[in-house]
């Protein structure tokens, strides 16, 4: 039996393919720091645990595939108190901000088109389009400036006749770029000019430090028909393994056709979207709060960062991710080796290798991307180990 | 905006779309029988409940992608139970039953492919091709031979150069027919001469009557290497709502490549996996208190048919669905008129039009499908009102 050539082209996660060498590494008694994975350690707000153990059907039931209209309601009224204004058949909810995504992808490629992506990306970009025969063409950013996007021209040069569509985080995974509302309005531009849709993942809105603010896409009233939104309560809501997103479109032409995707997998779990409800009834305090705890945490891997010899990097300004070039010549090496080889005092850390975060492969060679996802003491004690652990690395 | 070929090609659900016409039909006062979807008012067992309820993790985090060990390994030993031995490393949780159907054709198929099933079968079998460019070949099987297969000729003079594995559900949906051992035998046999893979959706396990046996394909030795079997909490467990299902098989390349397809979807919902694992604990004497349930259904929708002119029929053997050959020129068009049309004090039946779920539509033109979902008072009114209503419809 010879599988598919379009899963054998999927690549494993670089965010968990080094899961075999953790296992073995705690399997020896040595405790992993996971920074590889955006799996936040803040507790889920009780309300949605309160609602699911207060769900009183007797038959789980299928929800309708375009969701739980108590949930679709709860997202529609959240979103005009971002004064985004969504009528109810413009939400579908999904298994995850990862459905919503594969689903915009296929409603709008066919086989062998492309979007534009700006690298360094979230590399499960690469799984959603890779399963589906559709290209990524990266517009690539640089460290040097803080991972902004380049200028017009360096963007419309890799629109081609199959490209249908922009594809962007705001705030950005890996990079932790926050873009600027001319960014922004740039994409749209381009996007009116050269008949694109835009796709717009903002599962980390709100989460920007320093006094940036996430724009979202919704809020660009010119481009309603071509925006797509992609929305989660995984990262605002510490909320990862409840698999809740959605997809919020005003083009109704797609949403016809991502209903018939959502009808094609029945439904997403009723007693999740239950949960979520409550989660999107909180007030926008928790998100806040939660917000400064990350920037105590990235304050702490800034500092710890600093005190190491020939590390690169820039000060992330939203998001929970920090990319950092290191003074090696394979990251994914050292990586592996954190896990395989290193260990102080019984401990060490997980990184995830940022190369298979770029379509081109060389420019993230030396970098790693840290998940600030643990409290300050412990992202503290983490870059102490990256540190002890580039001196032996480099010294070997 | 033009949305993709692909999906524009994915036919909407013959089981959901007539909704809006049902949506309609409550407005107006009317009571709806639903007789179109496969979804028993039968109680999710409590155990589900209970074990949701003392999840005591106050974060909610990813799963791992290929499942919970804990929910993996009552799998494993449900399946010991049923005389088949699965290794851990052999189960993956997913999505329901219809994620694991969705990553085995695309693990097994590249676009332009096919699978052999026998018709009618399971319509989303269509949504789940059509969406990653696999077609379907259909083995036609006729309600005189009571769904059964036909002779081998006419079974591999379908197969072609393209072709990559047989497809089919046993007990059968939308059929109810339940397959002996010898024409298991012989879709193992076919499958090893021609090279193919097998999928056997068995999510409807040990639901038949009359002392019918549903044979599991994993009991088939000599095509362990070929076989995929496909599982689901939905029916047997009375609950569709927590979409966990899961994809068995020992070919370890084909489960290598799976694993990928689920980590490019981060994990399914923690917390209907925590249920999930306490319904398999239960003992068999649930399954089997409910398989005597849906034989009374059954039985009442067979006297009610008795006393209709002009219906054929055959007694199907499990699952919980039955064909009738109703009395019109257009199925679908009666179904809709159901629902728009038709009412008898105050109340209608909603049914699913078969043409869908044939690949050569006009073999199913004048069938529909009855769900028996419903207790066997219930399903004795409805067969009153489908009686009254084919009166109705065929006189006007």
């Amino acid at each position: 039996m010879n599988p598919s050539k379009r899963v054998q082209a999927m690549q494993a996660s670089p965010i968990r393919k080094l899961i075999p060498l953790s296992l073995a590494a705690k399997k020896r008694g040595i405790h992993v720091y996971h920074l590889n994975i955006g799996q936040p350690d803040i507790p889920t707000p009780k309300e949605f645990f309160e609602a699911i153990r207060d769900f009183g059907g007797k038959v789980l039931k299928y929800q309708l595939s375009g969701g739980d209209p108590d949930l679709i309601h709860a997202i529609k009224t959240y979103f005009e108190r971002e004064n985004i204004f969504f009528d109810e058949e413009d939400i579908i909810i999904t298994n995850g901000g990862s459905e919503a995504l594969s689903f915009a992808l296929q409603a709008i490629c066919d086989v062998g088109e492309n979007v534009l992506v700006p690298e360094p990306f979230y590399t499960n970009y690469n799984g959603f389009t890779h399963q589906v025969g559709v290209f990524v063409k990266p517009i690539t950013t640089k460290a040097e400036g803080n991972f902004h996007l380049p200028a017009k021209e360096e963007i419309v040069k890799m629109i081609d006749k199959n490209t249908k569509a922009i594809l962007y985080s705001n705030p950005g995974n890996p990079t932790g770029v926050v873009y600027t509302e001319a960014e922004i309005r740039l994409l749209c531009d381009i996007a009116k000019e050269y008949d694109l849709m835009i796709i717009s993942d903002e599962v980390y809105r709100k989460m920007t430090f320093d006094g940036k603010v996430s724009i979202s896409l919704g809020t660009f009233q010119d481009v309603a028909d071509r925006a797509v939104i992609i929305e989660s309560v995984s990262k605002r809501f510490s909320s990862c393994g409840a698999r809740i997103g959605s997809i919020q479109s005003k083009n109704k032409v797609l949403m016809k056709e991502v209903l018939k995707l959502a009808q094609a997998r029945l439904s997403v779990s009723t007693i999740d979207q239950v949960g979520a409800t409550a989660l999107y009834a909180l007030d926008e305090e928790y998100v806040l709060s939660i917000r400064d705890e990350y920037k105590d945490r990235r304050d702490a891997v800034l500092a710890g960062l600093a005190k190491i010899d020939g590390v690169e990097y820039r000060i992330p300004s939203g998001a929970f991710y920090c990319i950092v070039t290191l003074p090696v010549e394979d990251a994914e090496d050292f990586c592996a080796w954190l896990l395989s080889d290193f260990s102080y005092e019984k401990e060490t850390i997980m990184l995830a290798p940022v190369r298979d975060f770029y379509v081109n492969k060389e420019l993230g060679k030396k970098q790693v991307r840290i998940a600030y996802v643990l409290g300050a003491s412990q992202m503290s004690r983490s870059m102490d180990l990256l540190k002890i652990a580039l001196e032996q690395y480099t010294n070997k």
